[in-house]
């Protein structure tokens, strides 16, 4: 079937493409007024807020609790951390006033929350029987970003959860980066997504970590978006602040701890710009506006009958626990189709005068865009099977995106040749930042991702940009 | 059973007891070091996300869809109402300054987010089939409040829900004032909450409100805790944004508008307060760290035998869906007790050998402070009814300290009296602001909180305070 979509192809321009969809689908209006901030529509904060849950529970079971600090930090609080007040001083939004008054302490909007929480680490751990503490919190975080900004991907508003970890042996500690990857390794699944993850190279870790893992989602385009990254932080914060604790041993020792942030925002665009095509968003269940909308097809003469069974199939559907809705408007069915393919509602249920006469049903599935046609009593079981087999066909495209678009690279030429053709580039690299610049400039902004997990740690061969012998091999993308 | 409490009586000094069950039970920590700011720790924020998740879940059942506003609201914006303006001025958080730089247009914290909102809506609402919408957010919100902070009750980061709904006429709209009072109740009621409701008197609406209804939980030292507040806010806020919207005849039209304020930081410390006892939190199922806790009493040689009976029993009302935890810590089972009890722990299973060789559970209920002893096949039934129970219990004991409390006056030596007695007054009231500035002098702070919804809209009899003709029969109350 032909997508019925308007407006910018998928293909031909993805920036446009997902600004049409961001709006046509009713996400985010970006109309507000302040440079860096939008406004969630109800149709984006009910993904948001499934994501969020999905998070949640996954950080539940494995043994975090939620906290909630303050949204505002003392400027003396972000100093103490020398790395870390560098990486953040210059995009911190400050409030110096309140309440016509100037205030005695200089705030700033959290821009991450380290300093707000290992001060009250210090309070709260004490001994070894208060570790491992682990802790997340489901907020926004405020970045003055000076690059152009853009919904979703760079902003001065982000969603996300930040986990905050301590424990008493690195050994622990490093056991939790691994588990957090199977964290966001979990949420994606159940979102369709699939992704790469980087050990980042030493000048992109997050400020004041020892290391640092990003989860980069692969787009069609050959960009990738990071979800999110995990952080190793060892003993630099619980140094900074004071935080020790008392042995089995008797003997006071420093904590060692770790952070995770999964951008909920950037899940967001993930599944926005990985499922979607042509014709708009495309949503797993439990995503979009509804799951299933019902679109009666009339015929003068027939009303009586198409709307009574209409009526009843919603019942039945929604009954089953469906969330369903009957779009009885007065638009023909041609703009009902086109408005509820674009919001990426799973199925459609036509019911025209033909369906009631022979007491069949015919089901569009947004994902494939196909239609067959069925049994009123075969509905709910199909229903049932389409609800796993949709999420299982997003998610597969999204593997086999990933797997397509990445291409090794041994040579200076491979490389500009495979970033030309917009492809995530493998290839041994030296190491040296001199290198990942050159990349940068010559290939028009392709970043060294950091070393590739899924790659064993001692590559063989030489850096494909330089020749020198290759310390490891790296993933290299243009990243949104 | 006598309380095993070693803190505060909540008789003797209600404030005291308060600020030592918000630290021992480890829901705030009020140690952050910026004024009006806490930091809230697992045990509290369990409690809020069950608020909001009941919260949420009744706005979405009335036809509310999640949106999100930015934190930061033009100064400009805020300057559109008149009124409005003139009630916020003085409380907001300021940001001139960000990344080093000075911003163009100076940015507030949002105090409440009409102002965001009112922009956009003008932009979504152009025709009747726009309307009715209905939004809400969860969200802190920012207010430099003055007056001496205090956790939970005066804060300056304040957690709540704030709908934002248009309808295209004022009966739709003045329909909706009285649906947000039903999901307050409907809340309160799975809280085991009492509240009265207050039309408040012109002077204490919401700044830019035609009237505004509070909801007033009572306390058993005599204050009220406002929890929440529900506006009819007319056309103040579409017609200041310009928000008009083509009718069914094909006129323009300005919509009229109403917004609801369920104050999530304030239901929990109505929750706190109310349900609390000597020993610490009292709390429903579902909402203390954990539903269940077994304490095993050990006795020497027996050790084996209890150990593995509550291993079995752990395991069994785990599998059942209880949140239940062992505690086979070091502590004796004295402190243990004192240490669950103060969490507001609903049920605790002692099991010692005496239980064992009996194939018994003693079970203590923290509601009643009471134990029972069953066989261990009866455990999971008697547990089912103890969960319905408990917070009938608590329930009945915030209703009948509600009837308790109201008194009636009719001379102004009445008033003076019950408040002496700290009871809530219910008297008739002239309507003047004089007057309930005189009672508030004469009282040590009781205030008109504003005519009583229960009671018939035309009194008979006068003013107790001045003898006027009373216009209305008002609840007078000491709030928090």
């Amino acid at each position: 079937m032909k997508p019925s979509g308007r407006g910018p192809r998928k293909s031909d321009d993805f920036g446009k493409w997902f600004d049409y969809v961001l709006s046509e689908a009713e996400l985010l209006d970006v109309r507000y007024g302040v440079k860096g901030f939008v406004v969630y529509r109800p149709n984006a904060m009910k993904i948001v807020a499934r994501i969020y849950r999905m998070l949640e529970g996954e950080l539940e079971r494995a043994g975090h609790r939620q906290v909630l600090f303050p949204v505002v930090i003392p400027l003396s609080n972000m100093k103490k951390e020398t790395e870390h007040v560098k990486g953040f001083e210059d995009q911190v939004f400050m409030i110096e006033r309140a309440g016509g008054e100037e205030l005695q302490e200089k705030l700033v909007l959290r821009p991450t929350s380290e300093t707000a929480v290992y001060p009250m680490v210090a309070l709260w751990v004490r001994s070894y029987g208060h570790l491992p503490l682990k802790m997340y919190q489901s907020v926004a975080v405020y970045r003055h970003e000076t690059k152009a900004t853009r919904p979703l991907l760079r902003g001065r508003e982000f969603l996300w959860i930040e986990t905050h970890d301590v424990f008493p042996t690195e050994k622990e500690a490093e056991e939790q980066v691994l588990q957090d990857l199977d964290v966001e390794k979990r949420v994606c699944q159940e979102l369709g997504l699939a992704f790469m993850v980087a050990d980042r190279e030493p000048w992109d870790k997050f400020p004041g970590a020892e290391y640092s893992y990003a989860y980069d989602v692969p787009l069609p385009d050959g960009h990738v978006i990071q979800i999110g990254t995990t952080h190793y932080l060892k003993d630099k914060f619980t140094k900074a602040f004071d935080v020790s604790f008392l042995g089995r041993d008797g003997k006071w020792e420093t904590p060692v701890s770790t952070c995770f942030g999964p951008g909920v925002g950037r899940m967001l665009a993930a599944v926005i710009a990985t499922h979607g095509d042509d014709g708009g968003l495309v949503l797993p269940f439990g995503m979009a506006e509804h799951d299933v909308v019902i679109v009666p097809i009339q015929q003068k003469g027939q009303e009586e009958s198409v709307k009574s069974k209409c009526a009843e199939l919603l019942d039945k559907i929604g009954g089953a626990g469906y969330d369903c809705a009957l779009d009885d408007s007065d638009r023909s069915p041609g703009s009902k189709f086109f408005a509820w393919e674009v919001k990426g509602v799973p199925l459609r249920v036509e019911v025209g005068p033909k369906e009631v006469a022979e007491r069949k049903v015919t089901v569009f599935r947004r994902d494939t865009r196909t239609r067959e046609t069925m049994g009123e009593e075969d509905l709910l079981a199909r229903m049932g099977e389409l609800k796993g087999d949709m999420l299982k066909t997003l998610a597969r495209r999204s593997q086999d995106l990933l797997r397509e678009k990445q291409k090794r690279a041994t040579t200076r030429a491979e490389v500009t040749d495979l970033a030309a053709g917009r492809y995530i580039i493998k290839m041994g690299f030296c190491g040296e930042r001199g290198c990942a610049d050159e990349i940068r400039k010559a290939t028009d902004g392709y970043e060294v991702r950091g070393r590739a997990l899924d790659e064993s740690a001692k590559p063989s061969g030489n850096c494909a940009w330089c020749g020198r012998p290759a310390l490891r091999t790296v993933y290299v993308a243009d990243a949104y």
